[in-house]
């Protein structure tokens, strides 16, 4: 896991702070927020709060004393120990790309299936850099909607032993995945302890939460897992077209969802969602990677520092581009490099989106993934002590000498620099020599010779037959009540 | 000209910075720095420094007394007083891509020609962001060595009313320019007062100047202008493969250049240059972008503000790749970003690099300028107050609604997000119907367009006339000696 030990780098003044500070607080409470869940209005009506037909109209100190209940600290289990993850001010967890519906690999665009779903997650299992696929790695169109999920959460335990995500968008499939995961871990008592799984709510902005994702977040909540509190803000569509109503907003929705989910368990581990870019306002689409989003990241994390929170960065490696191209890069780099300048400790996305989120891609997950290695370097302190200094070299090489042949440099040549994935550093002669290929055509080698590297972590055989029993029950179960 | 009010990266600890500043005091003192050039060894004998054959063994104290005399801010004077450029702590000045002998245009790659100097410099006109083409936006093979700078000079003087730099590779060309520039200005008197060129002077790492850059710096220095100092350092093969001893060797030579510059004359305007990379250790080829070019980046900034000096990142926008594709983009994004983060007062290369510095690329002209657009806008603090949360707007588009037509989107759309000059965020099927470009060809339409709206500014008859009898006299006398 990544260690951040960098200070977040802040763009908003305590002035400017203030602002959207009191934007939030008039949000929850002159407009209040739309719970289309009659349990979750009873909560808040019981807890004294003011509900009008299904808009609560929310104390914003009320709203504060039930973020204060989040634990500042939880673990994510793995059924592999060593690849629990540990949320924590100071600690970013990267996440695969999700929900797709395309896929990219090569030149070739078409639907996700099944198939590239247990790649991507082999993937995740194989490089380090990424501490958990999530769940939807992507949205396989041959599986049936209904019971995709059991397949889905079948495949991310099986295919990885790292901490995954739970089926969110039902709250059917969200009790599956949690009884699911009971049975990977030991039963309800030893999960509500130690979380297995982590459910990403969206709100339906602007003002919302729709009747399923309450549903799931109650789910979750209920059984002690990790709950993401979500807005997908994109503004001009889903928020004003001003970065500093939008950071009100998201804050106004994300502490609302937090304050629902301690009131179904007090202390249940919560982590404050963002996710904030443009809508393109000559096509109408979303954009992502300008300066919009970057703003909106290192805005997010002085917001949820202030309310000593733990913060998702919507997401790092963003991009609209329709190809593994330069602006497929730049988007990437400009949303993840924010996410680190402003400590994100969840990012999702980290790796393999493409088109705005619509494809999942094989190259860009390469691409993306040296991002990251170079980028937890540059996030490392650079301690330097007096060897580091080697004067001896000096003499060695001598005035306009070279140092290809000291001592020092023999002694180190095969680590002291990052070697990448993807990039090349070939004079123009030998990398045409080479076929002149592009960062996508070289990428697409690597994650080939990096799924060939995979192998399938053991299971438990007892663990493994009691899931499928599982899974089938419930796959007649569902089919029988189509 | 950018303003940089957002506070530097640090990332040495005052610790690591006290052994880099222990370090560049023990290179100076004991290993001492080369100067091939009599007249300099004289200087320093002078100043009373140890000389032992070509070597100076510096004072480190009396080194940071020379450097103190460097003023803390200056000009760089334009022909149009309003492109004037002031060097200060607080302000970024970004420059052209500098030097490459080869040209890539589309899918063309080719020698540089004269043709292709004036339509760099002539996007340099164009584009606000730059502040000046410096000298060489290329390296034109049309164009004989001898007098090339005579042609050069003109065509930045004609095609651009921006400052510019002077010829610094060699002193003829250097004092050449500098009566030029003289011409240009009024006098010698005018360019004394406010400098009108910047000379780059490298040196010959490790730990040597040769005798044309010692010339050059002289010939700058004599007459006032702006002297920026700086050891190219690829760790490994000019310096060793060690982050921390190739900056206190970068700090050395720098400072010992400067040192010498205000020997020639206490209060030159100098600038402290810094350019730290890494060798690929398997192909010996140059490589730029990973985390050693961030890291010395960020560092040197701090060893710089240390100084109290001004100074120049090597470059940003710099890359190995040898297309406009994902690695240029996100190389590029990755030396320019930490060059806004570590507060750079001049940033060479700043559009156009490519293949490490052999091509100038016109594509990547577009594609560089979006992401010093963007990166300006995410460095500007989110100063935010009351009317930019528009509350009303919440009210307006209801629980769940939209804002395409609030009256607060109406009102602002035009220019609230920004639009990229070359970055795309159309849907597949509109993308694939226009054609299916990625960003270079994208780009390639961007630049033609830009050169299009180009427009010469005038330039005074008399000067004009004065400065091509001083060209055509000069390449007679240069042609004569030959």
């Amino acid at each position: 896991m990544f260690h951040r030990r960098l200070q977040p780098l802040e763009i908003l003044s305590p002035g400017s702070l203030d602002v959207i500070e009191a934007g939030w607080r008039r949000i929850v409470a002159d407009h209040g927020i739309e719970f289309l869940h009659e349990g979750a209005l009873e909560r808040f009506r019981a807890a004294g709060q003011r509900v009008a037909g299904e808009v609560v109209h929310l104390d914003p100190d009320w709203v504060l004393e039930q973020v204060a209940q989040v634990p500042a600290e939880f673990v994510h289990r793995g059924r592999n120990p060593e690849r629990t993850i540990r949320f924590a001010a100071d600690r970013m967890v990267f996440c695969s790309s999700q929900s797709a519906p395309f896929v990219r690999e090569g030149a070739t665009r078409r639907n996700a299936v099944y198939d590239d779903f247990v790649r991507f997650v082999r993937l995740t299992h194989v490089l380090d850099e990424l501490d958990t696929p999530g769940y939807p790695v992507c949205e396989p169109a041959d599986r049936e909607p209904e019971t995709r999920h059991l397949d889905l959460q079948m495949a991310l335990i099986r295919e990885t032993d790292k901490p995954y995500g739970g089926a969110q968008f039902d709250p059917i499939a969200a009790r599956d995945s949690i009884a699911m995961a009971e049975l990977v871990h030991g039963g309800r008592r030893a999960i509500e302890e130690e979380p297995a799984l982590f459910g990403v709510i969206n709100a339906n902005s602007p003002l919302r939460f729709d009747t399923r994702m309450i549903e799931s977040l109650i789910a979750f909540a209920e059984a002690g897992q990790i709950v993401v509190v979500t807005p997908f803000i994109l503004m001009g569509a889903m928020g004003p077209v001003s970065i500093a109503a939008a950071l009100a907003q998201q804050t106004a929705e994300s502490l609302a969802g937090i304050a629902l989910s301690q009131l179904v368990r007090p202390g249940c581990p919560a982590v404050m969602g963002s996710f904030v870019s443009h809508s393109d306002m000559q096509s109408g689409s979303p954009g992502f990677g300008g300066p919009e989003s970057a703003l909106g990241l290192l805005a997010s994390g002085q917001i949820a520092r202030r309310h000593g929170l733990l913060w998702r960065a919507g997401g790092g490696g963003l991009t609209s581009a329709q190809l593994v191209d330069a602006q497929a890069a730049f988007e990437a780099l400009n949303t993840m490099l924010p996410a680190f300048l402003a400590g994100a400790n969840l990012v999702l996305h980290a790796a393999g989106w493409l088109e705005s989120g619509l494809v999942a891609c094989y190259e860009k997950y390469v691409t993306d993934i040296d991002a990251l290695r170079i980028l937890e370097r540059e996030f490392t302190p650079l301690e330097v002590s007096e060897p580091d200094l080697t004067l001896e070299s000096f003499a060695e090489a001598g005035h306009g000498g070279h140092f290809f042949g000291t001592a020092h440099t023999l002694e180190h040549f095969r680590d002291c620099f990052y070697r990448p994935l993807a990039f090349s550093t070939e004079s123009y002669d030998r990398w045409q020599s080479g076929g002149g290929k592009d960062t996508a055509a070289r990428a697409e080698v690597r994650w080939r010779k990096l799924l060939d590297g995979y192998e399938q972590p053991p299971l438990d055989e007892s663990t493994a037959d009691a899931l499928e029993e599982f899974v089938a029950r419930r796959r007649r179960e569902i089919e029988a009540e189509l």
